[in-house]
């Protein structure tokens, strides 16, 4: 194997052949603030997904140099993310309960499967699939997704009761602590710099925000002892490296994981790759999808191995590691490090740290997620759209997270075929003094009684074939003079065999009923293709390069004014 | 209701008006013909549906007479055919025992389902659904169907016996009459011309060639009395007017039968509209879908009420009414009065005719509906026609015509995304000396290494949106001096939302890359929908009427040249 053969299979020996010293810094200097970010989102993230805190940890470890191996983002950083937790304890919430050691096995037995899944698919080249997934749908399903984790954390954030009742001094915590990380977000860079911080110490600082508001809270919740007045507090987090683990060979478990565990990744990958291509294509870079796949597989896989959960490309943490100067996925090798050193030495920190205070990072992150603007934009721009967005959001909220998928990547579908089984034809006349056609309906244009233009727009295939000998049969019986019609064909990029047996069938007819049939501008690809085949030969007139040129020999009258 | 919007109403009012003595000697002779031809095949379609014989007659009475009122082809005959005898025996078989009388009231409630969907599916426009069965799909179906049939049938035929066994004497006579049969339809006609019969004579004689098939074997079977020696035959047929009947209300098998009621209404409204389709543009005539759809239902609805089971236009028998010169639908009415002086006073005669011929009537019929050749061509023309061909005939031989039916169309709709999927983006260049740009690959043309072209051979959407920013990363990444990039938009007949979204990602890329982005050649309509968005304000460059302008003014030293 070539070094070159070698490069194109692990995308690390591209950079790292060329790593030099203040990319080196760089790269410190952005897993310092990255790593600061993540210790409290991993946490949450993690008990969100019914897990134990340390399990965030874990789950950030392995996958992330995992990454820098693999993956073709020089700034991607994975772990676990909103979503995807919530779709891991809608997963797992059908086969064990949260806390227990079962769960936390079919947790890696998940990882493990979706890891598997990301990895064949992406052998197999199949990273176009993910497109399915239209972007109302996406927008509909993490708009409801994060409604859900929000309401959901909600009710630790106010330390509610099973019978309702607020927890006064939780509620106190999590509320306060809500408004802070709002307002950390956009004012705290300002406050720090107002004091006469240097820039670059500002927004370390900034971003440290959110754990500096953790620590104070344990500290208070430590001196006070709040936690024997019913806070509820995160409690003893064993430290040490990740365990090693694997999954669960459990063929019926598999199977029933299966689907969960393909939206699971489908709905990583989409999130991971746009993110990774958004950032790219700031530096000219490229990230490979089909090889962003093995490399997401191989992150979830090594989640599984190290006692971790479904892990992916996060959009929050990417975007900082990349503001904060990230070179190389070597930025993403040292984060993993940071992790690594706060999952054997700061756990016992973490005993205090009130739960409702973890809860409230996860409401302030995930309702940044939601964006009712796309209801606003897509009605605007396409009913059909605005349908996709509203039924995924409607169901993923009425009747959960894998249903809301299906139901919207299947009715885009359907709304799809159903547009393009109704294709525009416009009858078309020369717009006087040029050689250009246009709708009869629209402008002032010439037009012949011996001679039809129409002009699909669309390709021709089994569902929409019918229309089109519909409108040309109306034309005929309502046109007694009609002699010659002309197809201008240059929007047609298709003709399947439905439609060409539709074409003979208008041939026929129209020859029967004594009027030619001629086509104009076929397209190179589809010509090649009714060139195999009896049409052309039974196609009673001609085939013309440009609809001018068919017009102007067919109906002189209208050809020579000009 | 004006007389023309009563008229637009029920067809009939159109051609009643206006009704003339030569017309009705044409009609009367037509009719005298298809009766002929419809007694036998009405015999024989109703026992292959597992319905005693005279159910056929009856089913073939008042949906003759109620097409005539709301057809609008006017030479379509209504009645039983093959293909929905079959997906009626198959529906029932599953609710009771074939002769039971729950089976021939199961069939009754079959009829009267589908004929009040199709009624419905009329009202509400939606006869552009059946354009979802593509060509492919009908083709394969009908084959395998056709197929089923024959094997049924030819135990009939052999007269084997549930052992294995042939009968010897119906054999021969079921083999003898096959053969008969093939031969009447190509050599009976010049047969009888040779002996200097006048040619309309000879072709009603022709015409009534399987009825004195029928008859001899009746004749002979009486005779040698071969019903005593085993040969099976068709016994009472009980004479009289067609009785008054209705649907079983049995919610839960009304439940039941929707679904395979809803596929023979497809399948029956399908067939039913080519055959008048065809047979229409023949005249310069039209047959409007949606009242099909209405007229067929009314015909399904009493058949439902008069004793019998789900019919639709047959192709052989309208044929033979248009070759025989059938004017108006009061023909198709003529026929019906001549099967029900059938029912009346025929019936005795049909005491000792043999089973076996019957089965070879179907047999006969249905060999001509198979079509192998589709599996040449579709392979010729594209392999995923071809699949479609293939999936269909199989399932349906395996699996049975529901399961045939539902693969087919699943399959070919998601090949048909599949494809759109993938567009073809072709990188172009001016073909010198001219405004033309062609392929890069495929033609010598002329570029500049500070200008691109793509041209997409496609509509954008979720599906594909993608692809193309995968080509412009691609592009992008890999020309350091590129300056403009042009998209020629003339076969994109829309964008949806998340195509936009992928534009402007495109366009925001392409601006960080220091890359301007225009576009060319857009359609009216989607140009009057971007001009809804922000896209046209936020593009970092210009939208260029025709794609040799973009292209002189961006880059001058190509369009210089010429």
């Amino acid at each position: 194997m070539s070094v070159r053969a070698l490069a194109s299979a692990l995308p690390m020996l591209d950079w790292a052949r060329h790593y030099q010293r203040d990319t080196l810094v760089s790269d410190l200097v952005a897993a310092l603030i990255v790593t600061i970010m993540l210790i409290p989102q991993s946490l949450a993230y993690a008990t969100l997904a019914g897990l134990p805190p340390e399990v965030g940890l874990y789950a950030s470890i392995a996958p992330l140099l995992l990454y820098a191996v693999f993956g073709t983002s020089r700034v991607l950083a994975v772990g676990p993310v909103a979503v995807v937790s919530l779709m891991t304890a809608t997963a797992i919430g059908e086969h064990a309960s949260s806390g227990s050691a079962h769960y936390a096995a079919v947790a890696i037995t998940l990882a493990f499967l979706s890891g598997a899944m990301l990895m064949v698919m992406g052998l197999l080249r199949l990273g176009f699939l993910a497109s399915f997934l239209s972007h109302p749908v996406i927008s509909g399903f993490i708009t409801a997704s994060a409604v859900l984790i929000a309401v959901g954390q909600l009710k630790v954030v106010l330390g509610l009761s099973a019978a309702g009742q607020m927890h006064f001094i939780t509620s106190a915590i999590g509320l306060t602590m809500v408004a802070f990380l709002f307002w950390a977000r956009r004012g705290l860079k300002p406050l720090l710099l107002s004091w006469g911080l240097p820039a670059r110490l500002a927004d370390v600082l900034a971003k440290a925000g959110p754990v500096a508001g953790i620590a104070v809270s344990a500290v208070l919740t430590w001196h006070f002892e709040w936690h024997l007045a019913g806070v509820k507090i995160v409690g003893t987090v064993p430290a040490g490296l990740p365990p090693l683990s694997g999954p669960l060979w459990d063929m019926a478990l598999l199977k029933e994981l299966a689907m969960p565990a393909l939206l699971i990744s489908v709905v990583g990958f989409v999130e991971s790759v746009s993110v990774g291509q958004t950032l790219a294509a700031k530096r000219r870079q490229r990230i490979e999808p089909d090889r962003e796949l093995v490399a997401l597989g191989a992150c979830n896989v090594g989640a599984a191995m190290t006692g971790g959960f479904p892990v992916t490309g996060g959009f929050a943490r990417s975007v900082v590691n990349f503001d904060a100067g990230a070179q190389t996925p070597a930025a993403g090798a040292f984060t993993a490090v940071g992790i690594l050193l706060a999952a054997l030495f700061l756990t016992p920190a973490l005993y205090f740290v009130p739960q409702a205070t973890l809860s409230a990072t996860i409401v302030v992150a995930v309702l940044s997620l939601v964006d009712l603007r796309i209801l606003k934009t897509t009605w605007a721009y396409s009913r059909s759209d605005f349908s996709a967005v509203v039924v995924t959001l409607l169901v993923t909220l009425a009747a959960g997270v894998e249903a809301g998928l299906v139901a919207g990547v299947a009715l885009s579908l359907m709304l799809y075929v159903f547009k393009t089984s109704r294709p525009h034809i416009a009858e078309v006349g020369r717009v006087p003094g040029t050689e250009h056609f246009r709708n009869v309906l629209r402008h002032q244009v010439e037009v012949s009684e011996r001679l039809a233009s129409l002009r699909v727009d669309g390709s021709l295939y089994f569902a929409n074939a019918r229309v089109l000998e519909d409108r040309v049969n109306a034309l005929v019986a309502e046109r007694p003079q009609l002699e010659h019609l002309v197809l201008q064909c240059s929007a047609i990029n298709d003709i399947d065999a439905s439609a060409l047996e539709s074409l003979e069938a208008i041939n026929l007819r129209l020859a029967e009923a004594g009027v030619h049939l001629h086509l104009s501008e076929v397209k190179g690809p589809v010509m090649d293709r009714l060139q195999g085949t009896d049409f052309l030969k039974h196609l009673n007139g001609q085939v013309y390069l440009s609809h001018f040129k068919a017009v102007s020999e067919l109906a002189p009258e209208l050809g020579a004014q000009s």
